[in-house]
């Protein structure tokens, strides 16, 4: 491996919130190799998501900010290049957080959150979205916790989203009737027309409430919840008895932070309507990640699960792939392509 | 059978939702006869319940109020005296929805919520209050929903009521630090003299959230919450990650009905932290009930589970008894001997 390894490092922390270009700065180091225990992957795709400028500020989800000229963190989907680790063999296809960098070296440790991507029939770069965190948390979410059966109103919120827009169409798959809340007629026409949803109630203009008695007059059995907030207040007050609440805002609710928690009025409706509010944390499914693999690729592959990428050709767009991110000028999970994808 | 069967029937509705012996009548009819796919039971103890008062006013539960000279509702222990129904047998025990009278007849259908006392190891009287559906919740709710591990921190809202004071004791049981709130110094000095638990809080004295700081430095795993509102709030606040909460105030909160719900800002915390808050319907645990009757048999047995029963003797005094529990004369479980216990 004569090869150098280019790394992105954090150069200064954003200002006003905001990202720029030079926040970054390049540099170049020699190529990794494994120590006993270690292995060294060969990023392929390098996935861009909104919680990246958290690690630049102030840290996000029990993770420390990032030091001035650390490699800028993120998840990866690589393929093993070299291997000193029992468990990871050369060839083998691993998602995890590898940063912004060509190669990675791990332990394989949990910290590491390293899962082996088995499936061939899709683009490996779904390791990074629908075949990955985002879709195994809508599998997860939907069938372990929401448990639908069939015919029942599976309603979705934050349902344009990465984890919505599977959950919609995987809870169809189930044989359920699912409407989604988004905000803006471009999203809420995108629910209907290509995610599979029956209705759509757009947030922003709708009374959210009044939508939910119309397009939900039998009530609510499971409400996949991707906000929290008034929205979740106005659902939980049209849950049906036994109702299944996945709640799966958490994450965005711990970033906003500053504000105070919204009181929810209609909570008591869980305990009153012998129902259900559970969060969870998907590496606690890690057992069964192959099984949600399977699954949802067979549905792609069958045209009844779609997904978007917007894939950037080159490493060194990376900044520029953030940024546009943070402008929404991506048109579904934005990726960069970083080595050539080998399959 | 020449006996006569005796009943107390409403005979006026309660005035300024007071009871009063006048607001009942007795009658005589003649002791039914089964019918093919009947039973006919001879009461031994009634159940006397705060729940009784809406019964005679509005309704309670999806339960519709009382007519005029309807038989009081309510429920209650007998032997089967008389049977053409082949599931249920003379002889046998059972506990259901038999009314206030001296014999009741019955189909054995889902509306009598029938089921066997199987246990004679104490007092069939049981079968009303901690072998019966007040012990079967703290059961189900505790091992079912809490799922308590040895050694993490239960805490119990209630927790001097009828179910609260199973569910300390259980849990200790079960190897768990049991931290009980009460309303008042009386109640709270029961929970750590009598009833096992660790420590207590009177929400009526001490800030509960300091208590809960002080009395569960390593937060809450989990809650059995008997009352909601500000002090669900309260202990949301404090649970750890994985906690589990389990709602069983929701009935009283149903009749307290007119006021506003209490607005939780902390049940955005389930989500956050992995959590799950439930409600149950303690009948979709009959397929075991027999499993909880006999583990709790033979604690009460061995001395490791305690119960109070306050019993007055002799039908003629079903309205007196009601009135002494909305009085609070009452010293446990309210009960009234209306024939020979014959164990």
């Amino acid at each position: 491996m004569a090869a150098r390894n280019r790394q992105w490092v954090l150069a200064e922390r954003p200002v006003d919130r905001a990202v720029r270009s030079s926040d970054f700065r390049m540099v170049e180091t020699p190529v990794p190799e494994p120590k006993p225990g270690e292995f060294v992957t060969r990023v392929i795709y390098s996935s861009l998501a909104p919680v990246m400028r958290f690690y630049m500020l102030d840290g996000a989800a029990g993770e420390k900010p990032l030091e001035m000229g650390e490699v800028m963190r993120g998840r990866a989907v690589g393929q093993i290049v070299a291997s000193r680790h029992p468990a990871f063999k050369e060839g083998e296809i691993v998602q995890g957080k590898m940063g912004w960098q060509e190669y990675a070296v791990s332990d394989g440790s949990p910290y590491w959150m390293m899962y082996k991507v088995h499936q061939r029939i899709v683009p490996v770069s779904t390791a990074l979205g629908v075949l990955g965190m985002t879709g195994f948390t809508a599998y997860f979410g939907l069938f372990d916790i929401g448990k639908p059966k069939t015919c029942e109103m599976v309603l979705v919120s934050g349902a344009a989203g990465g984890v919505g827009s599977s959950v919609g169409q995987v809870a169809k798959i189930a044989g359920c009737s699912v409407v989604g809340i988004a905000g803006g007629p471009d999203k809420c026409a995108l629910l209907t027309s290509k995610l599979g949803y029956d209705a759509a109630i757009d947030y922003k203009a709708d009374d959210v409430t009044a939508a939910l008695d119309r397009l939900c007059p039998k009530g609510i059995d499971v409400f996949f919840d991707n906000v929290g907030g008034p929205i979740l207040d106005a659902a939980l007050s049209r849950i049906n008895k036994y109702a299944r609440v996945v709640s799966c805002g958490g994450i965005s609710q711990y970033i906003a932070g500053t504000k105070d928690p919204y009181p929810l009025k209609n909570a008591y409706l869980i305990g009153r309507l012998n129902a259900l509010l559970q969060g969870f944390f998907i590496y606690d499914f890690e057992a069964r990640f192959a099984e949600a693999e399977q699954a949802m690729a067979g549905w792609i592959k069958d045209g009844r699960l779609t997904y978007q990428e917007d894939i950037l050709d080159g490493f060194e767009r990376m900044p520029e792939a953030l940024i546009r991110l943070y402008q929404g000028a991506n048109r579904g999970k934005q990726l960069v392509r970083v080595s050539a994808d080998p399959f």
